[in-house]
């Protein structure tokens, strides 16, 4: 039911106490959103604001600031190996507090609310527990409470497998994807993730003093932040809201200011949209590989094959009929990367191989940057005349990612900035 | 579905791993047994231990420790006047926390488990949030899971109303509901009560230090001391064992020693079983009511319109054409049952209404008082002799309870345990 018009939930033939043609706007709030009581009724205080100001709201909670963590404490606290379908029914509590909460505040400031779990409003995802994704919506009960004129709180991160009438959950950045794909299946005009902090900004700014707040990104600028290392949002939801056009206002939850707002270009594009970095990967290099047909297939069917993560993979020329394979992942995974290289070893009848986490991807993103050729080899002569050593580059269309040692990071982060994205140029 | 045979279970077409006749056994845990992790992976060994033995084991699970307490704190902090809906969906969090950390700590020692929430379990209920009574349980998943060979993990306290879809809570002692509702839907054995006492007493041995366990209590018996204050189970819980002949074990989880079977009176039958107390009440007077009838009918109505809980009921002989009348409450409806009754005082035309909550009720139980007249004489010369006033006095075919002075309450107890269950005749 994912990508019903707009038109499609006026199509209800249950009464309408209000008009039809009211907005409908989806909030999703964060942990540290809802992270106690005060924050809780901050929110509702918030949600009653937008319901009296004549739209349609659903709410999308989060599970309060780290009960989630609390809750996988716990469990690795009676068992070995806690997941699974268990692992879900715990951390789908989590949700469940939050939402009653807010629910309560809402009302207690004379708005009547109804809170759903994932399976009340009709999140159906495949089987996979921990990692599920959303296979459909059934939005009729949301609908029919948004029809009886009640704001409609949904637990995020959180849904149902409809074959095996388990709950399951969505796996990190769960509950933006619950935000984006109930707007989808509703016909939402707006989805409104708060946050945190105040937006997406040119760089990190507590690296860089610069670092200004951007107004507008661009769908395809976004989705190369995030794989850049940009937090705020997972890849997947901005994908999402970019299928099924729908914008997303990301903003803070602890003032009333416009945040960021994501949806398809509308101004001139800029050529550099902002600054990115990431310090959560490794480098896994495996040294002395023959050069010969397909052994990289066989290196990289072994690490799907533990589900590690590949991000960049580079590979040097050959010399002398041997060459060097590198490639990052997250440090999480490293562990399971280096026994599952080292077994393809004797196959691969490569040298050895190493692992190093002290590194750091900083990367440029922007649309603008297909039409100005000459932005990658700034980029080198930017970070060469810091003294900075790249060690592994990957582009796309609208990206440039450079590798570098982790202590030099926040400096040519820095420089970057300064270099593309200068103070002086802030409208 | 209540109700179904025994045997009903067998007609089962699923395929059976097991044997049909394997015993089946419900085992209800308290909140203070799965209070911390430690607590919980010992009632998974229990529980091992249990189906290892050769029996289908379905387990009922409570909230953990301080859990309940601890929400209700944070509805209170968001809303003037928590309830109803979402405070069930609020509430219901306690159990799926500890009912899924269960199943992990079981699935962890090698035996599969899989929890369910009162709606997955199909525990129907009607619509009262709150106090909530099970309507009917549909234990078809329940069956499936079993003759799979899962140990099956139901939360307590918890079902769903079918009509709206919402999820309720049983209100006080609901998680022994629950498991005494499912052995009878499931056609179990047993349904084994885990607590953080050894089993039903004489007296309240924190009171009387020659209090003794009970073997056996016979449902009858136990439904008095329920009503009497003792508040090892609820009188709804005994009451459904008693109407489907369901055996209750009640017990520690602390160790393996029995604890107190409730069933059908096998032995002969004690005179006095032990000596209850309850020092939760009120007293209610309301002073010079014209004797005339109608009168009580009008105050009790009253009283029942604001749901006020009446537990004893006394009136005085009439003296000149006036009349006293005297009802105990819990002290939790003091302020509900004084501005229920003072709206209809002009209408008795009453002098006036007073409140009292220093009082205790003392209370002997015991089936075999039938057939011996004189216990009621008996006590009043005990308390007597103690110089200990008696206010009320209320009794049934097999209990007479007195109403007295709160700060005379442990002596009375001491005084009537050592007169009719002397430490000497334990046997």
């Amino acid at each position: 039911m994912i990508g019903r018009s707009r038109a499609a939930r006026h199509r209800n033939p249950a009464p309408l106490i209000y008009s039809a043609a009211m907005p409908l706007i989806v909030q999703k709030y964060g942990g540290t959103s809802v992270k106690d009581a005060d924050r809780i009724s901050s929110v509702a205080r918030r949600v009653v604001e937008t319901r009296k100001a004549g739209n349609d709201v659903v709410v999308v909670a989060s599970a309060m600031g780290d009960t989630t963590d609390e809750l996988i404490t716990l469990a690795t606290q009676v068992s070995s190996h806690p997941g699974g379908r268990e692992m879900d029914m715990l951390l789908t509590a989590g949700e469940r507090i939050s939402m009653a909460l807010l629910a309560m505040a809402i009302g207690d400031l004379g708005v009547e609310a109804a809170s759903l779990t994932g399976s009340q409003a009709g999140i159906l995802t495949d089987s996979t527990h921990g990692e599920a994704k959303i296979t459909a919506i059934r939005g009729d009960r949301v609908r029919q409470y948004l029809d009886e004129g009640l704001v409609v709180i949904v637990a995020g991160f959180q849904g149902v497998d409809p074959e095996s009438r388990d709950v399951t959950t969505l796996g990190r950045g769960g509950s933006d994807a619950t935000a984006v794909a109930l707007t989808a299946a509703l016909g939402g005009d707006v989805c409104e993730i708060y946050t945190d902090v105040d937006g997406v900004f040119t760089a990190d700014p507590r690296l860089v003093g610069t670092a200004r707040k951007l107004d507008e990104v661009s769908y395809e600028d976004m989705l190369e932040l995030a794989g850049a290392g940009a937090r705020i949002l997972m890849a997947r939801s901005v994908e999402f809201a970019r299928r099924f056009g729908i914008p997303l206002h990301v903003r803070s939850s602890f003032h009333d200011r416009a945040g960021t707002w994501i949806k398809e270009d509308a101004m001139e594009q800029t050529v550099i949209t902002a600054v990115a970095h990431d310090t959560s990967e490794a480098k896994v290099t495996v040294h002395g590989v023959p050069d010969q047909p397909g052994i990289a297939a066989k290196l990289f069917g072994a690490l799907a094959a533990e589900d590690v993560d590949v991000d960049m993979i580079v590979q040097n020329v050959s010399t002398e009929g041997h060459t060097d394979i590198s490639f990052t992942i997250p440090q999480a995974h490293m562990d399971k990367a280096k026994s599952a290289t080292e077994q393809v070893i004797p196959e691969l009848e490569a040298e050895g191989v190493d692992v190093d986490p002290t590194i750091a991807k900083v990367s440029l993103v922007g649309a603008g940057m297909r039409n100005h050729p000459g932005v990658a080899a700034d980029m080198f002569r930017v970070l060469s005349d810091h003294g900075i050593n790249i060690s592994m580059i990957s582009t796309s269309a609208i990206r440039i990612s450079c590798v570098i040692d982790s202590d030099r990071c926040d400096e040519a982060v820095r420089a970057l900035h300064d270099y593309y994205l200068p103070a002086e140029a802030a409208s």
